[in-house]
């Protein structure tokens, strides 16, 4: 038996979203919300009526819909917080995300939602969308293609499709919204199985090319500041079945093609890969920073690209975030934050709002010495627990995961106004602030020279690291 | 929005169906799979046309459609192979698994599929389902409820729809097949997000008692040779929003029900846990054999129930699968064994059919030890891997698997019949095959006493732990 | 070539102890301290000169050598910080700990230490101990047999040091000071490489027995409020050459010998074992709380046995630290603390000083709960950084790990009188405050009844389990 | 206190040496080994008087003292076994390890050891190396240089020490036996707690400069054939206290310094980087096999070092050791292989003997895909479990360690035989091996190119990936 396209179109369905009523023609606004439907068919009103305009008041404040730490126009270290923060929503988690786990069926029940995977249905979740955006107080979002707008029969189809959601989306941006970044999706539909620039077969390649090309000009007709590639199936399942040297070469063309076609369109944003250790593969090619900064190097794309790191991913590959988020600024590649948290205690990517002030301070402290992360930001790649089913908990987590990291910030500003922590680190090193130590950096000491002064100075004296003290004034700022 | 009762019905329907056709009211056999359908609308003919009833060929075949090493009659330290092994065929990975995951749509295309979850569908699936099992040479199934027929609107419409497929189930079974184990599944439905007997909502605590009788009466009336829980959801996300003393508790008092009412109705299978450390929750109440012994003591219910072990359980919980073997086989604990492996590198359940031949000689090792595992066995719970598309992979699949631990089994004869491991062993230990030794295994050799002896006998002559040696010993039998 | 008993002496200091001087025969006071020493060649005034007794200063201090947060006599919760928290010195960590590791010497130059591991060098050390307790302000110490005093060739003179060291000890802990508890180091020595009770050489068991029953002499004879097991070496590097069950069933009958040792010479303090999932064997039997609570359960020590939960252990069983905590109390055995923690992505037990706040305030909700762990306590067992190697660090991460669970003490504090996060754990139990919940509590519903409710029900109403809105009360707190 | 210069090298020897005799000045044969000893003080007769030379005796034999598998001359897929594998015999392990571990003191109880650190015992313990070396037949050993020769007061004094050791190595290699590669020594000193390439101290940098000046020296003074750097604590244990950017440019310029010594001496081995993730630092920054890539592209050093890769620190950085080894050998920098593996559930480096068939099968696998590692070869990175204590278990552990790999070399003849698993991979990539195929591969089908032909050619068809049969062909090699 074959599948018709658009069987493929309703299986796609039901990875994300409830099958609530009839599938077949959804009305605009079907039979079950008719009461929040006009004449038109449209949705009237308010998508989150009982929800304020979010505002800052203060760490004393008890409302769960306010915030304690953000303060968006407020200046911390010569910027404003939002300049700092430059926060995002991920239109995937908030709008499409269902509850569904590989153990469960969806939970959420949003009340705009139809059960449909319509246009119109993607037209209606947009609005909510923006006034979500809008009610939050954040000036970015983030989306993957097939996430905003239906999968069609063909590509032209599908083209069509995300073209008629992208007009809305970019009417209801305004003067002030933009997406910091968007993607193409390439990791639901089984055409992707065994992955897109990487996979075996030739056709999905030029399929994965086609859609890339596609999520690169609405991400340019939205003004999206960087576009990013999540290599969701790039990579293997098992080496005896993979000729891996082969798909990383495909990968490596794949990513030159992207560049090129950047410029052919002009779009100036940043290229962001996204690296990831594992899941759903065994083994995803672009495991953790210095992996996708090796192959950067390797493919000759290394002044094409930076990175976006995700805290739960680097978490998983055996690292701190505040690990990768150096590793990936020392080698220059630093362009956005995926903000969020996993379980210290669980191996698989729970995409939890980051919760936890030290960690906040340190992501903060690579932030700063970034000089910020503009024109990349951080995108809230964070999801609702799978049981936690009220409208409002969309808010509280954000506001959570906004109010964390600005706590974060500002721990920073009393870390560095303090200045202890920065004099232990700098006493450490002083040794090399000298006529020799000069001379080594700059590679001109070699083995003889070394070993003569080695042979003079005789033992050397080797102070204390001070960690627990480091410690103590680090915590001290929390 | 208020969820209708078919609404959600579609919305499980998703989780593990692939939607090909037109839904609303699917034929018996419908459109696109017309051509197999006879007049009255049920599949004719195979459903695995071009697989053959599979065969023992010897360890030289190169045929993937036989078996190499399991010859089921062949007799091995005493029994048969098929006895030893007591195979089962997990009926919700092999029918019921469409190569969802959290990233992706399903992959698998089954012929006999329709793309419904109607009672209609259910039973073709089953007839599949014994075709399968008989053209591989098992003589066990295992189930869940809602896998085998589908949910309804209310209990009662769930109940009548598993009758009728239960009903079909007992007449395919014929004389030979039966049963290894039923369950209840109660962890899909969103009614179980938080757990059934650990719900902190009573009417989920009732509804799960409801649907474990059910599957209960159902196994029994099957002559179903076990009764399995697998808590699913029986676990916390967080222990911050959790009364976890008050939840085991409850769980506790589920327990004892079902003890009860296995009694009850004359039931004499054995009540089996399965313990699983993580996933979908941060933390399963039955983390390892020894969380759930602990349990079972705690609420007086250590003689009433055995364990499941399943290999990728025990390696999630930082276990070897041999240890939680032995840990359940030296408590009295166990039961049953789910067949299967993780990856060693993967920090979630994989449920890989096991192909590691030194694996599968240890745990060969534990049931010959326990003297085999009757009235459990060995289930598969074991998926093909997404990718895998073609109909004969399912047959490739458990033949592997059911060969590797054949393999393992005549690796362990040799090991006994050689019998230096063994003998390393008893050395070891032989200091304590004395009169001391007896007394102090009797419990009556006091601190004074053993004080004196040592005082007496001086330091302490420890030999070498021959490791390295009992490794080369083990080796040699693979 | 057999090893003379004094060449174990010399091969044990090896492992803890920097070799600086002469050895042979020390003077009390060695050539290289003359300086520090009188004419009897006892050390004279302050071990710790530039260190002032340390004071509460409050939040706002920038002083290390000040408390920020603990204020030993401020009442919180209605008992004296002191008195929640009852601190403890870990007498190895602090005065044995040698900055050895698997891959480096020692680093620690201690100015007291001479190089010997001779009585005359213990006394010195304990003189250090107390004043170090002293200065900052605890009332306890723990302290291992082997690590106060030297071991001897025989049991004798190992017993005839061990009396002399503790008999100064008592001297110095004066009225106020007292141990919290103490134990027999089982695992240094070669004799132990196989375990102590779990050893296959019956005389490594009563020579184990032997220690044991000294150990607790001596820790009765100071006032120790407890005694604890550890079982250092008490598990397997490899099935393949163990006799587990016989090896449980040693440990059993030990730990049953150790109960009646400590009636028969009237110790009342409480006999606690200190669960650890591996390190130094692949598998401690000891694993995690609920696997130690099913050994007491089974060998019918349930009654008489409570848990030393260390974080660092508890979290790389794969649990919270919090998870094992509140494990060990729901079964009625958290009977202390050793206050440390781990690194997240760190495989082995780093032994750090906890300066993680949020993990504080869990761990000291767990102990409010308890109301409190007397006599139990917060043992330290916590160590410097290798690389830490001034005196001062040791006071140092001393004050920060009590700051930080003082400051976790306080944030305890502040969620109770808050009352927001018990209200919403209240509330989602609510349905069972009912009259068909207390019948379920009690045993009295059974599966008739309660699938006879659920039909009656319908479908349950399962709400919003509110995790994010926890995490806001709970970070607020901090 | 100041330490002095005999101070560290007494605290030296403790790390590894168990302390036997009286200290001082040992004779060169000491009292307790007298009887083996003639007039000239030196060791007679054999150190390893019942071990017979190994020979090959086939799978068959039980003889624990003979190879099963490994025939040193026998051709297997064109070449000598021996060629193929070119094993090593690591000296630190065999005759430096004492069994000594973070929780015990050392175990190995060497009849040759006299408990000194002395040039004479480092002269006695080489001549004991080289009779091992040859009893097992190999024809390479690695060594570490302060391993082989005791540490000075200076580095002179060192220097000489080593000269003395390295001269008779050098006439016990005779012709035949050469080191497959030798290095330095930084991590066991003091000196070297924090680093040595990467510590904040000058003075630190240029002793180890000076350090592996001479180590460079003397490997090519012996005709080893490679030079490994494994950078034991260039690495980080908390970010708070470090300048990681700093310390990674350090690294750089001391690799560039070595690669211009090698050069100016005239020393034409390869340079190898050996990656560890972790231990005993918190992060090592040769993390893993892509990282240290990363590394070296980053410092211009890509052409100029090849990888040492070892199995357990592979799978301690998340891989599969056989992943690790294709990352190198596709990035042409597979140089050296540290054969040893790790214990599954365990997160520390156990360096045990490989004895798993299928994951030497999957080692081989690459290596002969690389065409071998000649200059490169198999070093045994592996030691004795603690509690193995035999004189005769050194033998067999390297027994079971080569029998293990050349039991993996036959499987993959046999693989490649058959080539069926070959022809599964070539066929799934199929698709490219066409015109359009080779276009791509050679970056000549631009985005727009590609969207053309997507649409043309429609859906992709994507077949499954029969990772089962691969495996089932996989295990029927073994």
């Amino acid at each position: 038996m074959k599948m018709k396209p658009v069987e493929i179109l309703l299986l796609l369905l039901c990875l994300n979203v409830a099958v609530f009523g009839v599938i077949g023609n959804p009305p605009t606004c079907p039979a079950d919300i008719d009461s929040k439907c006009g004449d038109s068919g449209e949705w009237e009103g308010e998508f989150f009526p009982g929800i304020p305009k979010i505002k800052y008041e203060g760490p004393t404040s008890k409302n769960p819909l306010a915030f304690k730490w953000y303060n968006a126009d407020e200046e911390i270290l010569g910027k404003k917080m939002k300049d700092w923060l430059r926060f995002s929503v991920a239109f995937w988690h908030t709008f499409r995300g269902t509850g569904g786990d590989p153990f469960g069926a969806p939970t959420k029940n949003w009340p705009w939602e139809d059960g449909t995977n319509s246009v119109a249905m993607a037209k209606r979740r947009m609005r909510a969308n923006f006034e979500f955006i809008n009610k939050l107080g954040v000036d970015r979002w983030c989306f993957h293609d097939r996430d905003i707008a239906p999968d069609g029969k063909t590509i032209e189809e599908s083209n069509s499709n995300l073209d008629e959601v992208v007009a809305l989306a970019k009417e209801l941006q305004g003067t002030k919204i933009r997406p910091l970044w968007g993607t193409a999706q390439l990791f639901v539909h089984p055409r992707y199985m065994h992955g897109g620039a990487t996979s075996p077969e030739l056709h999905v390649y030029a399929y994965a090319a086609a859609q890339v090309k596609k999520a690169m000009e609405v991400t340019h007709y939205l003004g999206g500041e960087n576009y990013v590639f999540w290599g969701g199936r790039e990579g293997y399942q098992s080496l005896l079945n993979t000729d891996m040297g082969r798909e990383l070469d495909h990968m490596g063309r794949f990513l030159q093609g992207a560049v090129a076609y950047k410029k052919k369109i002009g779009f100036n944003g940043t290229l962001l890969i996204e690296p990831k250790p594992q899941e759903p593969t065994k083994h995803q090619y672009d495991w953790d920073a210095a992996t996708t900064a090796n192959f950067l190097r390797k493919y000759g794309l290394i002044g094409e690209f930076k990175l976006n790191i995700e805290c739960n991913h680097a978490t998983l590959s055996g690292h701190s975030c505040h690990h990768d988020l150096e590793t990936a600024r020392l080698d220059g590649l630093l362009g956005n934050i995926d903000a969020n948290t996993g379980d210290p205690q669980t191996g698989w990517d729970t995409d939890q709002f980051l919760t936890d002030i030290g960690e906040a301070t340190l992501v903060m402290l690579s932030v700063v010495r970034n000089g910020g992360l503009a024109p990349g930001g951080f995108n809230f790649d964070a999801k609702l627990r799978r049981e936690s089913t009220d409208v409002e908990d969309l808010f509280i987590a954000h506001i959570l995961g906004m109010d964390t990291l600005a706590r974060g910030l500002r721990n920073v500003a009393k870390i560095i106004e303090d200045g202890s922590l920065a004099e232990l680190v700098r006493k450490r090193y002083q040794s090399f602030d000298t006529e020799i130590g000069a001379q080594i950096e700059a590679g001109k000491a070699d083995f003889e020279f070394l070993e003569k002064k080695a042979i003079e100075w005789g033992e050397p004296k080797v102070p204390s690291a001070k960690q627990e003290l480091a410690e103590m004034i680090f915590q001290s700022a929390l």
